[in-house]
């Protein structure tokens, strides 16, 4: 196969002839395949269900003496705080477990900057001319809707192999205005990054000017390996304790790709002062949250060695998918050299770069031949993409011959918006 | 027995001595009682639990082709949305189904209208000089702590034995400037009032002049009787919009005293428009709410007639500790005319007037002899009873001979209070 940029005219005129009859036969299967959201598969989803009889009887509901059915516990039952310490490497005196979402958790803790301020707030952020934040991009679309909705600017800041642009980062927060920043620093979403040890301790050192500069450390994939051992993650509360930024760090996790998604439990870690802080706002916001749900997951989990064992099962059913979208790419895209993706080892995604200015195109020719991919642009802030290149593949929830089915239909739509695009110069 | 106001000094001396005995009594049997909290007790907790096994295997988890388990409908299962309309008497597609908690929904609602603004909003609240808001009292704290965190000026409405007065709320609601008022319709916490229906039609017409003025319509016991037959509410909804009130209304109803305290399932009932414009904002703070658990309910509580039936049972281990209260009080105080209470047919909790200057006293005195009321003042905004005079009792956690210990005490605190007033003057 020839790299497209090698081909002669002819030979690209003969290939998108090819191409388009594939396209036009993907049509008429009259597919409707979705590879868009990352949900886990069904078969996922039974592989856990015994968590659902961890609970049964009355007496099943006491935990060291508290009843997990009445009120009270707000920060959490402390089996689950500790279950959480240990998964994240902090203490449980500095975890607050939620609901369902980890999201929520997000959400909430922007919305009351907005509204009351963070600890070392100056002002509420809505008695602010102008908050900006800083975006990491590709991205996950969700971090860029809530701060688009409580009307922050937002500042794109390209991705590279071991994480965020550094320098950028520390340039930017020199300005008062920038207030806060939205990471993934394990198989970032879309693109699988694992943040390096120096972006960490970079992040873990910055100078911000802002004294309430929110670092939101979106632990969301921090154990899900889908292909070879779990890679340890530093405890970014100590390490940004150490550097004198103890109250800067909100991390955040979830079980809703461990358990069930948006069934599950989900936890903010921050420091002890912080949380002291947050546990007087969260405390008009809720009495407690649901703690036989809670018991369930410390019953269900165990603990951090339990929980690894559950996700090498979780990654026996993702693997092959994963497989199937690198081995089309590998073979289909690869080779024609107008293309990249990223290969990942964990997280729920895959970031694909189509040929700059196609992105769009091939987002439409995929619908248009029953398939789903994520919107185009929900990966960068404003829906921006400067490229107009990165796709975001999400291969969990169709079965494997779904998944191939879908594959072949986005790679001839890859190559005839390539061609397309090599044809119209 | 004598009212104290027709004894002599002499007779209330010797009375005095008689119960400040009592009093030390009290205090030498080391008591630690707790009629604070509107807690369901172990007991009634125990009667339910079998809701823990109406979802146990991975087919149980599915509903009408939904997977519970996974992320997906916003505003609640299907099925969960036609509960909560049958039992509030409106449609499936005027509610929202919350998690655990209906003051979590309260909250959040109140937050949106301070950062984003309600769907007839001018403009956010916080953008607002000041936002007023009525607070009928007593009340329920949990409604005044949420006020009182934005920051709205509080203004006190008083109850009278039919629901708010209502003159003084008509008035009210002409300042454009209060945007806000709190209602406990049904066995109001703590009063037990149940609003009459001229009342109720009163509200539902209301003129307010701020457009986007928003009745909290806190439906928290309207299925909570422990005495006599259910008492059927009316649909708020459709009286508003009958009234061409149709977004004012904001109705919110748990199953935390029907199920499990802080493990149940809440929701938000109001206009379709109203929740058009909501779903957009809660759908960017979370994907979706707990449906497996939602689906527990569901299956346990299926209807409203097998609701109201497991409500009989939960009545018939309430009535016994509201009797205990009842009985004291009419046989200790009420003979003596300086106090009075009221006898709710349904609710957690019964409101009790000291002699007017005596609460906080009474309060100390309690607590001295190791019985815990609720804070007093916390009944009204800024927790400034202009009487100091109401007590809450909530006899619903401890067992019967705990609660008779405690009447006992509270009792001689009472009388204690009262004689040191009456002997002051």
């Amino acid at each position: 196969m020839t790299p497209y940029s090698c081909m002669t005219r002819d030979a690209l005129e003969a290939e998108y002839a090819k191409v388009k009859a594939e396209f036009e036969a993907c049509k008429a299967q009259e597919l409707s395949l979705n590879m868009a959201r990352g949900k886990p598969s069904k078969a996922q989803l039974d592989m856990v269900s015994d968590i659902l009889t961890t609970v049964q009887t009355a007496d099943d509901c006491f935990d060291d003496g508290i009843d997990t059915r009445n009120y009270g516990e707000l920060a959490g039952l402390p089996s689950a705080r500790a279950y959480w310490a240990e998964m994240l490497g902090c203490k449980a005196s500095q975890i607050f477990v939620g609901g369902v979402a980890s999201l929520n958790l997000m959400y909430d803790v922007v919305a009351r900057a907005y509204s009351h301020g963070l600890k070392n707030s100056p002002r509420p952020w809505c008695k602010e001319e102008t908050v900006k934040v800083l975006c990491p991009a590709p991205g996950y679309d969700r971090h860029f809707m809530i701060t688009e909705s409580f009307g922050a600017e937002m500042i794109y800041i390209p991705m590279t192999p071991t994480g965020p642009d550094m320098d950028l980062v520390e340039e930017y927060v020199k300005d008062p205005q920038v207030k806060l920043i939205w990471l993934v620093p394990k198989y970032s979403n879309p693109d699988g990054i694992i943040f390096s040890e120096e972006t960490i301790r970079r992040f873990a050192n910055l100078k911000p000017a802002a004294p309430d500069f929110a670092v939101m450390w979106d632990n969301a994939y921090g154990v899900h390996e889908f292909s070879g051992d779990y890679v340890p993650f530093p405890d970014i509360l100590s390490m940004c304790a150490e550097a004198g930024n103890a109250d800067m760090v909100y991390e955040f996790a979830s079980t809703s790709k461990i358990t069930f998604a948006g069934g599950g439990m989900s936890c903010l870690a921050c420091s002890e002062e912080n949380l002291k802080y947050l546990l007087d706002l969260f405390g008009i916001q809720i009495i407690s949250q649901d703690k036989v749900n809670q018991l369930r997951h410390v019953r269900y989990l165990k603990d951090k060695t339990h929980t690894l064992e559950i996700m090498k099962r979780h990654a026996s059913i993702l693997a092959p998918k994963f497989q199937v979208v690198s081995e089309y790419l590998s073979r289909e895209i690869a080779p024609l050299g107008f293309a990249r993706w990223n290969d990942p080892k964990g997280g729920y995604f895959v970031s694909l770069y189509a040929m700059p200015g196609t992105a769009k195109r091939v987002w439409s020719l995929c619908k248009e031949a029953g398939v789903t991919l994520t919107n185009v642009g929900a990966t960068y802030p404003y829906g921006k993409d400067p490229d107009d290149s990165n796709l975001r593949i999400a291969p969990s929830l169709p079965p494997v011959a779904e998944l191939e089915k879908a594959m072949e239909v986005l790679c001839v739509c890859l190559k005839l918006a390539a061609l397309e695009k090599f044809l119209a110069e």
